[in-house]
Order: C-alpha cells, then sequence, then structure tokens
C-alpha cells in the first residue's frame, strides 16, 4: 500500500491486501522478499493477501498504453519506448522500467516469483487482452491464456506446500461466447477460485453484462475476483452478478492527488471532493461528515487543503486513510444488503 | 511534523513539538490556523508546543543562506533571490518564497501571529545575528533584538489571555561579553523562559563555550531552550551547561533522506546509518537491533532499502517514526542520568 503502514491498513479494518508481481518481480526481486521472510513478513501484513501475475502490467505497457501507475517514477517510463518486446507461447519479453533489463515473464516464471512473495491466493499468468482488437485476436489469446493457466497450475502443484491457493482467470474480452467458453475452462479445472480479467468492455453498461455472462458460466461455488474494478456503482453491479472481491489502485491513487471519497447520496451525486480545490481553504469540516476515520475524526479540510498546497506527504497519507477505510465501510455495506437479501 | 501523523509522534512518546511561524505565517496563514481553532486543534496535538519567532527562517534567507528546510520545495527558492529586502527598527522586510508577496515581520506581526497559532509557548522576535559578522555587527543587532523582545513582550502582555508563556532570547554571537549581557537582559525582565539563539560558533568546541557562557549568567530559575541544536553530543553538551530543551529538524530531515539513528557505541562511532546504501539490500535485521519502534520491531534493513529505492513516501514515514522515537529514548536515557546525579 502507498503512502500509509500496514498497521494504519489494519486500523481501517481492511481484510485482504493485493500486491503486483511485476513490480515486486522487477524491484526488490521476489529473491529478496523470500529472503526476508515472505511478503507478509516483509511488510508486516498478518492477514490474507493475493497476487496478481504479472501479465497486466507486462501487457499494458505493450498495447501503448503505459500503466498509469508507473507513469512518473522512472524516467525510462518517460521515453513511451514499447517496454514489451515479444509475446511468444514461451512468455512475454519485456524490458525493466527501472533499469531497460530484458526479463521472460512466462506461467512456471510468475509462478516461481508468487510462490516466492508468499501470499495466499495467487493468480494463473494469462494475457490480458486489450479492448481495441478483434475477435479472432481475442479467441486466440483467450485460447493461449487458457494453456498459460494450465502450465500455472501443474507448476503451482509442482510447488505446493499447502500454504497457498490458486485462481484460474476468466478472459474472453467483450465477446459473450468466448467468456463463456473461458468461464467453462476455469471452472472445469482444479483452481481454488477464479478471476474475470481482461477488457470489460468501453461502457459500465457493457460491463455488466461482460461480468453477468462470465458469472453465469461459472460451474462451481468457488470465489469470484473481479480484477481491477474499484467505482462504487461498478462494485454493486459485479456483487448483484456474483462477484465476491474486487481490487482496484482508484481509492489510494485518488488520494494522493487528493481526492477524498464521500457518500454520492449527500454529494449531489459525487463519488469524490477535490481537496486541493480552493473553496475548502477556510472549510473547517471534516473531509466527510460521520466518518470515524482518523482523518475525520481529527483534522478539518481545510487543514488537509493545506497539506496538499504545501506538497506535505502527510496530505496523501490522511486521504489514504480515509478513503481506504471508506471503501472498507462501503463493503460492509453491501454485505448487510446480501446478509438481509437486499441485494 | 513532516511525513508522520501527530498520532505516530505522540505514539513514540514525543512530549512536545516546535511548529514554525514563519512557513505557517506564509502558509497557510495564522487566520486559517485560528478558524481551524488554534494549531493544537487543527493538527491534532493535545500536548505542550512551542513556535519559534519565525526570524531564524526570514534572516537565515537574508544572508545569502537559504535555509535547507525550504530546499526542493518551491521554484521560488531556487531563484536564489535574496528574500529578505530590508531590516529596519520596525522589523524585517520579505518576500514570501511561496508568491513573492513582501510581508514586514515586526515584533507586533510575530507575536500576533504566534497568538492567533496558539501554541503554549511562543518566542520574542529577535535577529538570528549570523556567523560571519563583526563583534560592531553583533552588538547592535543585539540592542535591538533586545529592543524587539521588549517590543515582543509589551505585545504579549497587550494580548495575553492565560493561555501562553514567551521567553526571551539570548543573542550576543560568539562574544562571551554580549551573551552575558545579553542573559542578564532576558533575566531582569518578565520573560517565562530563555532560548539561547543566534551563532553559537563554529566548532563544537566553541558551542559548548558560548552555551556555558550564556547559562552561566542566566539569573534564575526559568527553562532554558536551546534553539536549532540537535545532534546526540550536543545535546549531551547543553543539558551539562544547564539547558533543558531543545529543537532540531536533524532527526526527521535525515529519515526523510535515508539517515537512520543508531547508538554510536555499537556503530562504529557513527550516528546514523544510509539506508540507501546497496549493502543493506540483502539485511534482512531491523534498522537498529533491540529498538522497539514501530519500524524495527516489524520491518527489515533491506525492506525499508527497497522502500527507499522505489521512492515510496513510506520510506521516510518509517524512517521518522525510528528517528523520532531514538530522540525520545535518548533523552529519556540523558534524564536518567540526570536523576542519577551522573551528568
Amino acid at each position: 500500500m502507498k503512502a500509509i503502514t500496514t498497521a494504519q491498513l489494519e486500523a481501517v479494518g481492511a481484510e485482504i491486501m493485493l500486491s503486483n508481481t511485476y513490480h515486486l518481480y522487477l524491484q526488490p526481486g521476489a529473491d529478496i522478499v523470500a529472503e526476508n521472510g515472505g511478503l507478509h513478513k516483509m511488510i508486516g501484513w498478518n492477514k490474507p493477501m493475493l497476487t496478481d501475475s504479472g501479465g497486466f502490467q507486462i501487457f499494458s505497457l505493450g498495447h501503448g498504453c503505459v500503466a498509469d501507475e508507473i507513469k512518473g517514477r522512472r524516467s525510462f517510463a518517460h521515453t513511451n519506448r514499447k517496454l514489451l518486446l515479444k509475446i511468444s507461447e514461451e512468455g512475454a519479453y519485456f524490458k525493466s522500467y527501472i533499469d531497460g533489463h530484458v526479463h521472460c515473464l512466462s506461467p512456471e516464471a510468475s509462478i516461481q516469483a508468487q510462490r516466492k512473495i508468499g501470499a495466499d491466493i495467487i493468480l494463473a499468468f494469462d494475457e490480458c487482452t486489450p479492448f481495441h482488437v478483434d475477435r479472432d485476436y481475442t479467441a486466440r489469446s483467450m485460447d493461449r491464456s487458457h494453456r498459460w493457466e494450465m502450465r500455472s497450475l501443474r507448476e503451482f502443484e509442482r510447488l505446493a506446500n499447502g500454504t497457498q491457493a490458486i485462481y484460474g482467470i476468466i478472459q474472453g474480452g467483450i465477446y459473450g461466447d468466448l467468456r463463456r467458453e473461458s468461464a467453462q475452462f476455469v471452472s472445469e479445472n482444479n483452481f481454488f477460485g477464479q478471476a474475470i480479467g481482461g477488457s470489460l468492455g468501453g461502457t459500465k453498461e457493457q460491463m455488466g453484462e461482460i461480468v453477468a455472462c462470465a458469472c453465469e458460466h461459472i460451474k462451481n461455488v468457488r470465489p469470484t475476483h473481479l480484477l481491477g474494478i474499484g467505482h462504487m456503482g461498478d462494485i454493486l453491479s459485479g456483487v448483484k452478478n456474483g462477484v465476491d472481491t474486487f481490487d482496484c489502485v482508484h481509492p489510494t491513487r485518488l488520494a494522493r492527488h487528493g481526492g477524498a471519497l464521500v457518500d454520492p447520496e449527500k454529494n449531489d451525486g459525487r463519488e469524490f471532493i477535490n481537496i486541493n480545490n480552493s473553496r475548502f481553504t477556510h472549510d473547517t469540516q471534516p473531509i466527510s461528515d460521520g466518518c470515524m476515520c482518523y482523518c475525520c475524526r481529527n483534522f478539518s479540510r481545510s487543514y488537509v487543503h493545506y497539506l496538499f498546497k504545501a506538497k506535505e506527504s502527510l496530505s496523501g497519507q490522511l486521504l489514504t486513510i480515509h478513503n481506504a477505510h471508506f471503501m472498507v465501510n462501503f463493503m460492509e455495506r453491501v454485505c448487510s444488503l446480501i446478509a438481509n437479501s437486499e441485494i
């Protein structure tokens, strides 16, 4: 988690954390994580944890869309040179955004790295199929992902020591029949759960349809994760379709840029306020009235606004605490709705 | 406090915090601090607090030595234009490093700002005499500081509501007879305590002599503060001469740049290690063996090294916690030495 300690994350009530294999693979490297006793021990997080496979970041680099999360981090990322060099049956060849070294991430390499990192839940290695490709590419990409997922599963079983579980990934882009085929593939193989990945379309409506289609064809009662989704409306829609867990940089990235999540019903439909706005200069109310997070219990909008203006790192820390608390609270309300059969 | 929350500062056992009037005067402004109910309430710090007078930063700008603490913060600070425009009997005219606006900080303006900020202890406004000036300038500067301190005292008494106390400041540079005169001046007037300010010489030996000389001529049992001093050896020397409290950006600034304070006796005489050094890449020991701070109880040198390499803001946060904890612990040991008459 950027900007806050794991103690602060635990204090807001978070129950699981997703970490990026791609970033950890490049820096500090999976071996160093292992030397530190695994990621739980290294970062001081004693609760459940999952890692993605590393594929998303590699492929988002390759398709010319440099992932936001590495923006501004290293000069290498600013050159706009394609960092994804080649995709073959073996795996994906890419250049490190840190030092330019060439790496190959294969299903086996991803699982080996995730084994060393040591999260409780790990993900099979797949190609994250982009949005602007045709049905033919999407189908061929999905087939390769299925072969990669089987290799991931075999490598997982070869290395397993009983401390981890593996999820398969449902690909198929925006095509209902491909999603059905992929959901059936994952369901028929020995994965602990499944994640829905790849392109979910260009509109919220399309996203809802694709997630519904994938969930409909899952043939088991394993847990289902929706990758990279974190807006409130999309989470509600996913939950209605049967998704159990979500991950997204949105709440914490928004926080570091001054966006504080608020209840849309009390804020003219807006999901967040931008605390950088000068209208908060004299506003001595908390970020969100009634919020019980550390930030809202102790500090005013005026103070947080000042911290952002003064470029104090504490600014991002306080809003990250607020946004993480907000999302945990939101998911608790969602759980109540499920328990009361209101969703 | 940069990089950490006031809750984290309280957790390490800190009992008092110094805040800079100069920075708060320019941003967000003393009025906004007052609107927030004063600085204690604004930043969530319910323990004692003192503010300096704003003079140090203004005069360190004026003498061509741009204070480190504003380095890298705003483009204005990088122009190397002199920000101190004029010193007159009225006060100091200077340009804001934020927007270039011209301000005059006088004794009355400083006290008014400190009244609004609302610290428990505030400081009289003085000229922070630099090192490389002659005896004649130092004497005239001291005389003006004494006049400014009397104006500060009158303004303080005019505005007093019983919630604050004011310290006088002992100037006189490196000249023993001037230090004596200034100590007597402060002692004879109605200050709650005194701070030793200005140049303390060019060597640690000279600093010791000047502090000893100032302390020797204090004619009362009021508390004595030594401004801007924070290295362990200098603190020990100050305590031996009768100083009660110290302030310094050193431990927290060092932390943000990767310097972790350690016991010199266990580290070949070094007061800190630089965690950026590649020799810590695989070092899974805590920063300081046996240290009970949050960082050392939970994280390895290898992990903190990685956080600095990855430019994660958490890096500065963790080392700031360690260094603040280290200094609190150090001062507790100093108090034990005093209690046992070993110092």
